[in-house]
């Protein structure tokens, strides 16, 4: 059964994410040998058993389950990592707190502001370590945006933009729900691009620029309707196609955000930047070893934004991958993501962001959907404050 | 006094502006020497005459003047070019029009949208030719993206995006007033970057997308006080510093607009994309001569952002210029808009825009402020239809 | 000791390529489960027992050795795998060789070209399997510029010019000889930039573009004495610093190469770009899941290089891989390298490059230090085929 | 006849070269008002009288000639501008000389060695101001590589190169000789790329890096026959079609060069790059308004090659132009050389590049030819030094 410093993980998922994750889990070690804990794969779990025990195999699962209950159930697994639709987040994450599991949970932590307080107030009452999965925290040039900001240089902030732009739903023959497309059906996703993909843009733009206090937004649903994957009629999308809002921070900056899925030409174009009195800076995910930064301290005559590949030993993370120059990929966000939640079980500090900072993404989230549906400002009551961000900082990797 | 097929120009306002039409009237006829008009220097006016004085001798006018009724009092002038701060572009506007001159007036049309109503009222019963220098429409990269939108090349439109990022008042040691800032003072502006860039952004799409519907916007004054040039004294700041909004164009797509003078590190970044069915497109003020195009009817293993260096002869505007490969600049847009100006006096079309579609960008301008003043959505009754559009097509140097 | 689908692996040589062959080994079978073969990590080996203990513990190894000739002599592994400075490989490979050991090596093959005649005189003899880590080919997007290639689009080839630039040995505190340092020293390494770095630049463009024929070089060393880490002496510099060359290719094409360790702000800039009659493409390492693409077909007015972020499952291995727009990173080449061994073990097909490819690559290198050591035109020999174009294809994950 | 400081211009070829250097006289003064010469159109000269009357026309040349003979001879004419075909650039230059008129010549100086070393000498003789029309020094940002350069911010000089591709002649179709396509008729060119491209960057890079030692080249012919538009029959090409050389600078750095007209997808592709010890430089001519520049010094993780906007007051020539972020184009480097002629006047300085200094680069462009031509390495005989540097600063406009 393994000694007490062993990551006994049962993965209720097996998708794109059950996949990356467990990728993670499987190399963590190799790169961050000082590590005291180790995940160990017990168990992965899906409805269908053909698709488990594939995934099983294929990833070295040692054993399979279809019923996520029995996961719960098991004694030798001390870890639920959570990777469902967003509609069985809940459920299973109250029951795996009330269990007294340890919870990995893929983001948005749920449909809805409700079921996610529902939830913090489990895993609370629990005591035990969580986590949720806003995986682009741990890129590299993100995680080195957030030093730089942290060290002052930007002063002053005025501006925060983001935005995630896709088109991967313009086909009006892309379906709603099952296995590949419940994204698009909000029974199972809970809203469309402002779960799925803002929730990323606020949690990231949170962590580096503070709270947001009040927001103005705008939906739209393109196709209006499609066919439904399990029923096979065409039924109405209830889903965001696409969402706009902007916003105060706490600190006084204006934000502006942007997610859709029918930005012709975008695969997966999470960018941000963020400008100071100054200095500023941008980075984006189809080039994410990059970032981009100006400083207005620089000579007039050579000032310009700089493009740094952030590949060297001295940059986050980056001591424990290969020589400068080359890159990494998105795998190793999640990667460095387990990296932090080993380490965070040996030094008892919670691995950011936890499950009550993925509830304040969340009320932006609802304010933004409220907001959207009735045409007027809302505020979205988040708490965000000077301890929780002390909470957040990446513990492993950094210069 | 030269024959009927001169334009004979008054110019009023010797700043900035006044020096960068006064090079497009010089040098229009070398480069389109078909026109069968020709601008004639005949004064040039403002308040300083020592200032205008060195201004006419140094450019070639005529004569000069430090009033501007004397200037629509001459017989021997029959344009007059408005390139005074924004507080004079009505009184002078509208006497010009009651006098019978032709007008080209700088942007915006006006303070605010009574004042826009008043000129374009005079102007149109006064039947006199004229024109707005919202002269980005002339670069030849954004007349290519006029173009390709028309020829149907991007489908159903969904998104379009616009923002006009500067820095140069991040310092509060920047004054409000006076000639070199006039932009920071209210009374003499209208509003900060919404009449200075938001308008250039809003004329550009409707001339690309269409009608801007309603919307709902956002403005911040970051530093609230700065010296007046004229008093001496601190004073409170009247204008937007920043202005934010967001919209629905009358053919469903949504727009989202930013401006602001506090983006460290961009010094006039005006950028526009615009996201269809079939294909995207962006251009940015930077890069001037680059359009930036996706086409996803390309072999999707080759399909990528293509970067079109617009400087080929069968690009718009570039068979009058040097050769493939080689940039125009800035000062190129306003030399097509006079061109195209004198064209049109040839032809008897309205130049566009004219007088009359700057109104509709002033509704949108005034909608924005409302709606940032009392936090709600604004329907801007803009009318926008084929009919203008037909009639703003650049008249030269097309493919 | 496994079944005979087992590549039991002796790894000699624990730096900077140990590790990243040993995590392509770990992995592929879990991104390419329908292979037959999967690798066993039997012994890793160094000259430093405290070295390859923890390496061995860190990485998994079942045992290790400090002896490299135990490596050969065990009956356990029939699979070496040479990470050891170039001046190891001729008499590991040669060893292994006679052993009946299948032969994983690291370029270049050799220090000399007369090394390299001997290692594929002995490894064809004893017909065992092989192949040279020009990882290169296996970035997707430069698999995808030879498919581009291999279809015609291109057409008649005029220019291939490749650069490899690097600056980290400006400093001349940095020693020569040594662990970290043995690149510098010419007894070690053979060859400075000649061999390290254009010997990848050389055989992407025999890959690409078929044989180079005769070349012009270059060489320069800039620092002329170093500290030797092994005699703490300042000794005299023998290796090449920096290395051009121009050539003519069996095609008829211009070839133009560079490379160098004193190019201040490029960390490992290999780039390359291939010029046809109808179709250019450029690829650069720091952006390595791009592919630039220009097609003359393109309508005129709106024809462009193309940015293809290449990471649709459609394009080269990417189907193995997360989501579109997200990107994979240097390490992924080295794993799809082990992934097509494996499969070649399968086939009964030659992984390519082979030694035998890799001694074309080496005739070049060659030919370049004979042509820089008495400014003259040299013959390279270079014998390259259709056949051996044919042999070379990567045979998993493509399109 | 005007005053003594009048430049009364005879302008001979009235083809692109014609209209752009008459461009930059019309318009001189407009942005260089403090100057005390000022340009006057007397004749413009061509040998079809069809041709020169409509040119002198639209651009407003006070008469015209078909025999350049008359230029010369004209005693209202004070300077000669030579825009025909290289082939008669020696024979204009020398009666020139003789006549005691000043010259500006269109590069290259000559088609040969010998030609360009007999101008000198005549020139030398007459004593009169002389340049040569190398416009690329006279870009704002290839003037700031100069500044920073002199600054000695990049320290050792490592490497130097430059390549001009272009694409317009990959046609068989494109005929030689004639007004369009001289340049591809050696009879009138001299050579091909060589002269046409590579003097432009062997003109930057001597004059931001000193003098070139040696050469060795490779030059090709890609197409080897074309229709001649005189004969109007196919005749052998005699020109290089492209060409590529690798040599040593006076100051022990390396230099790598090539031009081609056969590279895909480049319309006018100059760019060059110089690696320092401390700091890099690039820029290309595409986007003209922009300098790369990395900087070692700048703390380490933030470092990056930053793209510097060259469009500010205190950037060379820029506070003659717009605002801050607003382009430039090609036209402005031959008025900025106008201005510097002009200025050169008042002075009694050299203006930079003088015939002198264009023989030195004619050196270059001959040892790369005779080096193409048997295959070997070739002395220049260029003498740059600190002297001639210092007479190439651009006089005017910088900050």
């Amino acid at each position: 059964m393994g000694n007490n410093k062993e990551l006994r993980i049962g993965l209720i998922g097996c998708g794109l994410m059950g996949r990356i994750h467990t990728n993670g889990y499987k190399r963590a070690n190799d790169f961050f040998p000082e590590l005291e804990y180790r995940p160990v794969l017990k168990a992965a779990c899906s409805r269908s058993e053909e698709k488990v025990r594939a995934f099983a195999e294929q990833w070295g699962y040692e054993s399979y389950e279809t019923d996520w209950k029995v996961i719960i159930a098991r004694d030798d697994i001390n870890a639920v990592d959570i990777c469902t639709p967003n509609d069985m987040h809940a459920e299973i994450a109250i029951a795996a707190a009330e269990a007294g599991k340890m919870i990995l949970c893929e983001k948005p932590l749920a449909r809805t502001l409700p079921e996610a307080q529902q939830m913090v107030e489990a895993i609370e009452k629990a005591g035990v370590a969580n986590t949720v999965w806003y995986n682009y925290r741990r890129v590299p040039a993100v995680t080195l945006a957030k030093q730089i900001i942290d060290s002052g240089k930007l002063g002053r902030i005025f501006h925060y933009r983001a935005n995630f732009l896709q088109d991967w739903t313009i086909n009006a023959d892309v379906p709603q729900g099952g296995t590949a497309t419940w994204r698009l059906d909000a029974a199972a996703a809970g809203s469309g691009v402002t779960g799925d993909l803002l929730a990323h843009c606020i949690d990231t733009a949170m962590w580096l620029n503070g709270g947001i206090k009040d927001v103005s937004a705008l939906t739209e649903t393109f196709i209006k309707e499609r066919v439904h994957q399990e029923t096979g009629k065409v039924q109405k999308v209830g889903i965001d196609d696409a969402c706009i809002f902007h916003c105060h921070f706490d600190n006084g900056a204006l934000g502006l955000f942007e997610a859709t899925r029918y930005a012709r030409g975008h695969k997966a174009l999470y960018t941000f930047e963020i400008n100071g009195e100054h200095a500023s800076i941008r980075w984006d995910l189809h080039d994410m070893n990059r970032l981009e930064y100006f400083d207005h301290a620089d000579d007039s005559i050579v000032r310009g934004w700089r493009s740094i590949h952030v590949s060297d030993s001295d940059q986050p993370y980056m001591d424990r991958w290969w020589i400068p120059g080359t890159s990494i990929g998105y795998e190793h966000t999640f990667l460095h993501h387990v990296a932090d939640f080993l380490k965070s079980l040996e030094t008892g500090e919670p691995c950011s962001p936890n499950f009550r900072e993925a509830l304040e993404t969340q009320k932006v989230c609802q304010a933004v959907l409220d907001s959207a549906a009735d045409r007027s400002w809302k505020n979205t009551d988040v708490e965000w404050n000077k301890k929780q961000k002390a909470g957040q900082e990446p513990v492993l990797g950094e210069a």
